[in-house]
């Protein structure tokens, strides 16, 4: 009964860590008026007073945005939530077994409302810590890059805390209250499977922040830049653009809740994949402890990854710009280091020490385990720095796209798809060896954890994957304050290097979203007895080729409601431009609020039709066509969109980079800003931005959140040989 | 022994009615000094006798070109085929058996020598006919159409007539001297298993004509925009261009010869495949006429498509500019149409009226391979028709993606690259229902008979295809002889309906191949022996992934291999008007010799790489990985090639008619020729260029090159359980 100890107790420490950087983070004042406002600062800044009070205000707008945000997304998760427990309570009651039923959906429940608690500190500390950032930044590289960092900080620990900590007390409620009726192994397999509702609970919640957040974000970036930059010639977050606010509050929106739904919602499956899987073992579900292992995992991964933030908040302090981006790859490469010892001590103790069956194999050491979280580990790093060399400046093929700006857009465009083409090769050479390594010495439980591998330094990834957005957030209030220059100077370096850290998460949430999902797959399979999954079959091979469509089918779903949305946006920007003409001069004040509230509901709305696609079909799959179909579908769709997903974000983090790379002069002095170089590569980024912020990371929710409903709703399905309105006879 | 009649008497029909549309081409007379030449044409067509030798030479240049393309692409083939047939001699010889060696390199020689005839027929007469099509065109849509209708149709059926009877004496020549040693049952097998052997030569071929055709045309294309009409100004066509033959001579080597190459690869590993799986089944094996089935509807679909052919140049001949596309979308449907009752007929009289057993399937019956056939057959049209409908001007999406470019070239290229994802939909559940039911009622044999049936009509297809390019063509030498502009007008319409004609082409070449590689796939599953493609076995799953990243490394090495053969062409234009400046003067003739040499060597050096990938690949994953592995690498490359070949041509296509939608002035007489919104689409059409005929059909050869690869190899291979890197144990 250790895990009883070490888990809530770690747990407890990543919480109190999050609390302490964000009482750190709350000791910068903004409110001129606070009896506490450090006014020293804004002089040693050279800044105005009245400066002081526009930083508070813009702060308060981008809060007020994403609050509006946030609850009226919440209206739209209250009635999802409501109805879809309905469904799954029904369903599975009706055909499968009505105790599974409740206890699914509470832990669907639970599993929703901890993803949306997680998101909203997440917002939260972002929106409070971008103007704090601005302020700290006017100090020096340093003092901006710390605040920036421990309010990313808080995003991460308490964010994976507390979903640790909720799963484990669920756990617990459910042992107490679970009727043993069932007889002992059978009622702990039947209890897993029912647990697994967590997963889905937060993987629904992920659908919301990745795909309506993703739509929002590049709604209101692109809509800002159309009728901003190219109709009325204004620069990025200039103050009289009405959509100014929306842009920026679709930063929160997008990269930091919708992130966090996304890795919230991996940790979950991650965790419920693994115990369903091991709950199937009679060897492996005899103790606790051993079922609780990969919650041990993601505990001492907390304790690690407070260990690793401290070389970058205390160690090693970032002072000139050339250390912020090495900073934040020694964070990824320190944590993939520690962990790698600290995963072998939790395979040791809490393992069984001799050969055990698990998912089908006999035979399984514990050190074949440790060799499987290793590889998910350590390939996650490898896709990681793969990733940053396909689209960070420093490295050839970026340098090469923008060389390509030279021959204008065309050639941009043809280079930056086939770059992010390329990009796929390591990374799935890198997965597919993992899986072929992992699956061979412990079948389906070796995936999952894998997947708990590549995860286990997940604070430390949210950390990262929450600075960039702070810091772009703190560039626009300095610029939309009117700080001086070399405040927008150090936000901007702190910004770019966050980009660079923002495609290695995305690279790592895509590796991540495909072991998980290969994990639930194979809960999947195993719960519903199958035994193979042979393409030589019709249904299956149909099934593989339809689900390899899926991916690209809901690409261009969410690709065309980004347009859908901006489009709504630029009309209203155009509206507020021609009914009031003051706008432009400065002389009236835009509606902010406006525009947010268009891009929210227009985000939503469409978000309905894509979420659909991918809740529907692995219902219709498995319903009507039999298991065998559905796992056809999930592996096609899995295989297919690892691959769209790879290549949409780091051809997206390329063209940003070449821009930068381009505006930074590196083609010579005549082929900077506003020149025909320039302009090709705005070209390249504006269609990289729904690419990489949108349709590619929301791919990471459509095979997941596909596998997760298979395997909740597996018990509920027809059996092997067919579905309601085919059967296969053998 | 019906079969021993028919077979070569239609081939002969359909070989003496190409040579009969030749003689046709042939009477329109075009070098002025010719005793024939018909000079009232031209005075009717109000031309200059100055413009008759005009025509006469640029004909002559693009035919030299051509020529000069073949005669180094022949070299190249040449010490391909050799080293091949060395290679594929002693692997076969050395592990599997020297008898089959023999004839496997024999089959593979005849096949590749067989493809190479057929695509010079179709290059010869294409350069031949635009000259001739240019002329026509002077006196009215009609004789226009007519003319570049009938050299198609030499293509066509001269290639499928050709294929036919070459396949028909090796099979007897095989019958006659095939050792006989083995036992009456395994004779055969092992007899049509070297047999496909001419599979896998027409498919080389294609990988010269598909790829580095492909790699040629582009080049040729983009190096001559990007120079001639972004840093020069000049019009597309203008003959001071040195670049402008070198792309007339791309549309013939790419869009006649690769095209032609790639669908007789089609045709010759359809048949194979059919032949290889119905010799494994003794019921089929027992009698000739049986095992012959496929030829036999190859051979009446060549008198289906006569009859055909008739009402475009006979019965329904084309009198307006509206009536065009029509005319040639009338061609498609005529022939699917009275292919069904023809497929009925050859069924019913050549296959067993019992119930018999094939590919491992008990109690099937003719009607229920009637049906496959039918699948096959119908779904090609269905798939041409949807086609149409995302790449014509005349319907919903190029007309949303043209509205598009209103917002700049960024929203162009998004809502392109949407187009192309969501025009996968439908084609893809065509495909997958075919091979559900074709699977389930005959196994791999009812694959390989749809793609007998999608193939069936394939004169007809063909002579489409070959159209356009001709009609191209005419409008080039039109434009550079300075015709007058009505002739000018009426090829552009006739080129228009052609472009259409084309993305149905692809996407007809695009199912066809997905029928052929699946049929191979089994033919390949059925010769190693194995019963089940299992993907939750390690080795599987790890090939299905790798194997769905092929078509993008592939796409991207053939994207950038475009673009370095486009530069070196830029590099040589620009070396010709700095070192002559009396060729933008109109005073010195350009170099256009060297352009069309520095665009051979380059396509044919840029084609090694790609060609290494998909050639190499197969035998890496069989030899070291086992054959269970590389069955899932080729699932895998299926499924994904697929997907990326029909978004990639389709999305090329729309980009280029919403180009002339804009050009056409759809969007208002303010947003036609020069507009920004024509910009944005020029950007769209330059981006999509490479995509729908270079990277989009390359594809196509990456999935059937690998399978027949597979199949031919897998006698050598090792057996179940592994390879020689790797072993699985059960």
């Amino acid at each position: 009964m250790i895990a009883a100890i070490i888990i809530p107790t770690f747990g407890a420490c990543g919480l109190l860590f999050a609390a302490y950087y964000a009482f750190l983070t709350s000791l910068i004042r903004v409110d001129p008026k606070d009896k506490k406002y450090d006014a020293g600062d804004a002089l040693r800044g050279a800044r105005d007073i009245s400066v002081s009070q526009k930083i508070f205000d813009i702060s308060n707008a981008i809060s007020t945005g994403a609050r509006a945000f946030l609850s009226k997304e919440y209206q739209y998760m209250a009635v999802f939530i409501g109805l879809f427990s309905i469904i799954l309570l029904l369903l599975l009651g009706l055909v499968h077994d009505w105790v599974a039923a409740v206890f699914s959906t509470v832990a669907f429940i639970c599993g929703s409302l901890t993803s949306i608690l997680a998101g909203y500190i997440g917002m939260r500390i972002a929106v409070y810590a971008n103007s704090r950032t601005a302020i700290k930044a006017e100090l020096g590289f340093g003092p901006g890059f710390v605040t920036a960092f421990r309010a990313g900080a808080v995003m991460g620990f308490s964010l994976v805390a507390l979903g640790l900590i909720v799963l484990y007390f669920l756990i617990m409620l459910f042992n107490l209250h679970w009727p043993s009726a069932y007889g002992d192994h059978e009622a702990t397999r039947l209890m897993y499977e029912a647990l697994a509702g967590y997963g889905l609970g937060g993987s629904s919640i992920a659908l919301f922040g990745r795909v309506g957040g993703g739509i929002y974000t590049k709604a209101a970036d692109v809509g800002a830049d159309l009728v901003g930059k190219y109709e009325n010639h204004l620069n990025e977050d200039d103050p009289r653009n009405p959509a100014v606010i929306a842009d920026n509050v679709g930063d929160n929106v997008g990269d930091i809740a919708g992130m966090g739904a996304d890795l919230f919602g991996s940790f979950a499956e991650a965790s419920c994949a693994c115990m369903v899987i091991s709950s199937q073992s009679v060897d492996l579900s005899a103790s606790k402890d051993v079922m609780s292992f990969p919650l041990i995992i993601f505990a001492v991964g907390i304790m690690v990854s407070i260990v690793t933030s401290f070389i970058a908040t205390n160690i090693k302090v970032v002072k000139t710009k050339n250390q912020i981006e090495p900073s934040l790859k020694t964070q990824i490469i320190v944590s993939t280091i520690l962990m790698t010892p600290a995963a072998w001590l939790c395979c040791y103790y809490f393992l069984p020490h001799g050969e055990f069956t698990v998912s089908g194999m006999e035979g399984v050491t514990l050190i074949q385990i440790f060799v499987c979280i290793c590889c998910g580990l350590w390939s996650g790093l490898i896709i990681g720095l793969i990733t940053e060399y396909y689209t960070s400046s420093a490295y050839k093929p970026v340098q090469d796209l923008a060389e390509s700006c030279r021959t204008g857009p065309a050639t941009n465009i043809i280079y930056g798809l086939a770059l992010g083409y390329l990009s796929n090769i390591i990374p799935v050479f890198c997965i597919a060896i993992t899986i072929y390594i992992t699956n061979k010495y412990a079948g389906m439980y070796g995936i999952a954890t894998a997947a708990i591998g590549i995860l286990s330094t997940l604070p430390i990834g949210l950390t990262i994957d929450a600075y960039g957005p702070i810091c772009d957030n703190a560039g626009g209030i300095a610029e939309m304050a009117g700080m001086p220059d070399h405040v927008r100077e150090r936000t901007d370096c702190l910004d770019a290097a966050g980009n660079t850290t923002a495609a290695i998460g995305k690279g790592f949430a895509i590796a991540s979203a495909a072991f998980v999902s290969l994990a639930l797959f194979g809960a999947f399979i195993s719960t519903k007895g199958l035994t193979s999954v042979d393409i030589l079959q019709p249904l299956q091979f149909a099934g593989l080729l339809v689900g390899a469509m899926l991916p690209y089918w809901f690409s261009a779903m969410t690709m065309k409601s980004v347009g859908k949305a901006a489009l709504a946006m630029v009309k209203e920007v155009r509206r507020q431009f021609s009914e009031h003409p003051g706008i432009l001069t400065g002389e009236t004040p835009p509606d902010y609020e406006r525009c947010v509230a268009i891009s929210t509901s227009a985000s939503l709305r469409e978000m309905i039709l894509p979420g659909a696609l991918v809740m529907l079909t692995p219902l219709i799959a498995g319903f009507l066509f039999g298991p065998e179909c559905l796992a056809g579908v999930l592996a096609g769709s899995l295989t297919s969109g690892v691959q769209l997903a790879i290549s949409a974000s780091n051809t997206g983090g390329a063209w940003d980079n070449a821009k930068k790379y381009i505006e930074a002069g590196a083609l010579g002095p005549e082929h900077g800003k506003g020149s025909p170089e320039h302009e090709a590569s705005i070209i390249g980024d504006t269609v990289g931005d729904p690419l990489k912020d949108t349709s590619g990371p929301a791919l990471n929710i459509l095979i997941k959140l596909m596998a997760i409903i298979s395997l909740v709703f597996a018990p509920a399905m027809p059996g092997i040989g067919g579905g309601l309105l085919v059967q296969t006879h053998h």
